[in-house]
């Protein structure tokens, strides 16, 4: 069974957007095979528990809160954010007295709602930091979210090699052609993979060129994506013209994260924080919609229809030509695949005793 | 394979409310996973047998009835009550002479139609008797069923544990909190497990106050239901005021069955007899809408939910948190799975050979 | 896994009527399990190839046509008719010089495409060859095609037994009674199985009659249905009057042929070649469509439902009450039985080393 799992439990993954939770939600979704409970307390701090009374197992996201408490839909126990049951309304009401829902650890950044899955105690040093994202305005950051019946590795294939934009993508973020061709500069570090592009195209890409100074002349382009494990993506788009330093010209920072609901499905969540016309809150919405859009259909249904002609097989097995284009990909699905093993060689320890 | 079994199978169980099988219906249902063809002969007596033709193995219920013979729909061959080809319209016109589809006692009795069917002979003694079902007008008594996709015990754990009654159903059914704190009298015989709670409430319960005297005014009640294998609970509601006896005031008398359909669908049944305005048609046709309904939105929903949480493991193995309310229902889950385990000792044995 | 293959691979199939892949489209369909592209080069001749392409495993037939090549929707790569790659617009644009997509041998004959999908040499001798369906008018011609929830072997049933017409379908190919009651002529050869069936009926067959020179009065009739490997039913049926021999009056002649999809999906083309009022475009749409929806509303759902009571086993295993109407049908699933075993011996073989 767990040999035949592709993603790592011990590791923060995003949950949910700040805004999928709000102050009286009983939110619920499934991660990583296991169904969570989210919500918010008095003061508005995220709290997970899992999603399952201790008593007759129902779904305690379908009960009714009372304060920061929670009521099962079934037989009306009542759990605290600690998972401890506080109210039993039936016989005499004994209490078991210690923590009888298993609880998560959650922590909300860059308007993200992160959680640990794992029972190992949650390290807090992994949680990941991507300080663009709090740098502006709120109108200047925008978040959204899909799921996809996919594992979350086709997704992180789909983002890491962007060789394929002026293929699947429309005219808006079209390279010219230019990108294809290029050698990415792929670069690691012990918990990272990159790859960056740069070239220069006339027009500049559409999405950007309005706030070049000259909308129609040629600029120097940059993207570079950067992946951290689990599922993290951050990727930097930027262009400039002139003497100014790309990476200071009109651009976008944005981060893309993918959570498995389980082995075929996957959360896909991305955020986009911009350095112009940043207090647009209409534009905000647009931009975001806009991403959303293009994902959801352009490379969305190419990616399922991919990974449905592969069959169930992997990926590695089904001996893939390769291209440069793919060298950070396929870095990034070694690494996994080697994390999962050690992450995973404790377990097989004790099994085999 | 056997080992999987959850049910039992040497026992009768419903196959259908009298009034799904008219005369003229050649009635198909799938009874612990196989599928049976139900109809009446000229006599109204019900016939069932297997809903596969011998020959190519067409479903006869798609065919013609010829009087009490039913001919398959692929290449007319036609069978009699007991299983007998009688009539073969291909070349010579051979006739095996001995039974070739596999038939099924069936017998009609409160409303119901009970069936055996095991390969075992047929144990009459084992059939089901409520006889305070039989005693009144045809408008004081009405049958319902519907289709759950949970296991059958997910269902005699709702009706045997009424503690639920407060936190899930409406106004119409409210003990006023009453019940939940109630240990249940829990009491055993060599063939059924019951529970029963006695308290005082008012206003008295919403669906019988208005027959007692004075409707406003507090009443004993009581409620006790009584588990019979394979799946059978008889459920007694009655409340009274002053020197009644409260078994002698407004009430019903009701009988819940479940039947496999197989390891993950259940059919339900139940009918109510009531002890009062036993006349009147139209109030019985609301009666048992009303408990259908409350059951279809309001139980069933929270079944179905409350499995798919439990994620395919077993009841025991995720080590519920029990409650004194539970006692009755855990002693039946117990009871059922060693009747299982004996009734398949036998076939285990002769694997094992 | 191949032990429960119940298929033979080194066969011509049908893969597409002629008319279904017109010269534009990258046409897909999955058979014997594997996504296949299917298009028309500059000269018309079908092409045929894995619908996947070998870098990222997109469907190719989601892509583009530049001419006779067809280029990835993912990232661009283009293969021509042969497998070969012959662009790449990333990195440096090396292509690897070998077959990289692979393809399969595809011939269009009697209105069909005909495509070997094993990974042995095709055999051009193993192409059937049905000339009468290529004489005569295009407007005597006619073909249809069907897919169907089951396994191909319960559509050979049903054409090589043809003592359900009477039982099944309508008046219009009634043989009132006359066929069931005969044995049918059962012919052997090494590579085909025959059933056929002669008798007198008042009135003629009714899709008939009215070409005939009396349509009211008896006349002779003719029907015959020859199977080859790996599934295909040559069927004829005729009739006459007076002193024509039977062959030679008005009637049809066809071709039903079965291609799985996979083991529990089929793909059913037909198709009819007519000796009467040839000309007539109408009529020929007509009659196929006639025959199509036949199928459609008549055998196809009683096949399914057939199928589904045989709950998945083997239908030797359960043990079915065979009549001499069914020698030829049963015959035809014992070839294929050992076939398919003959055929698998080696890799087992292979397996075992």
């Amino acid at each position: 069974m767990n040999a035949e799992r592709s993603f790592l439990t011990q590791e923060w993954y995003v949950a949910a957007t700040s805004d999928e939770v709000d102050a009286e939600a009983l939110f619920q979704r499934k991660l990583l095979g296991v169904s969570v409970l989210i919500y918010r307390d008095a003061q508005g701090n995220p709290v997970a528990m899992q999603d399952r009374c201790p008593h007759r197992f129902a779904p305690l996201s379908q009960g009714k809160r009372h304060g920061d408490e929670i009521a099962c839909p079934y037989h009306a126990l009542q759990f605290n954010s600690k998972g401890f049951c506080t109210h039993n309304p039936h016989g005499k009401g004994a209490l078991p007295g210690k923590q009888v829902v298993r609880t998560f650890p959650i922590v909300e950044k860059h308007g993200f709602l992160w959680i640990w899955m794992d029972e190992a105690e949650a390290d807090f040093d992994k949680l990941p930091h991507y300080g663009p994202l709090d740098q502006g305005p709120a109108t200047g950051i925008a978040h959204t979210y899909m799921k996809l019946p996919v594992n979350y590795r086709m997704i992180l294939d789909n983002v890491m090699d962007l060789s394929h934009v002026d293929h699947v993508h429309g005219e808006i973020i079209s390279t010219r052609g230019k990108l294809s061709p290029l050698i990415p500069n792929v670069e690691e570090t012990e918990t990272t993979v990159s790859a960056s592009w740069e070239w220069e195209q006339t027009p500049p890409i559409l999405i950007l060129n309005q706030f070049l100074p000259r909308p129609e002349d040629a600029a120097r382009h940059w993207i570079k994506v950067t992946w951290s494990a689990p599922g993290n993506i951050q990727l930097s788009l930027f262009c400039a013209q002139d003497d100014t330093p790309v990476n200071e010209g009109p651009g976008q920072y944005d981060l893309h994260s993918v959570t498995p609901e389980d082995e075929n499905t996957t959360h896909y969540f991305f955020c986009t924080r911009r350095n112009h016309i940043e207090d647009d809150a209409e534009y905000n919405a647009f931009k975001i919609a806009a991403m959303h859009d293009a994902f959801e259909n352009e490379d969305g249904p190419l990616i399922i229809k991919t990974e449905k002609e592969m069959g169930g097989e992997d990926f590695f097995d089904l001996k893939p030509m390769l291209l440069s284009n793919d060298l950070a990909a396929v870095k990034v699905r070694r690494r996994l695949r080697d994390m999962v093993e050690a992450e995973m060689e404790p377990e097989v320890a004790i099994a085999a005793e």
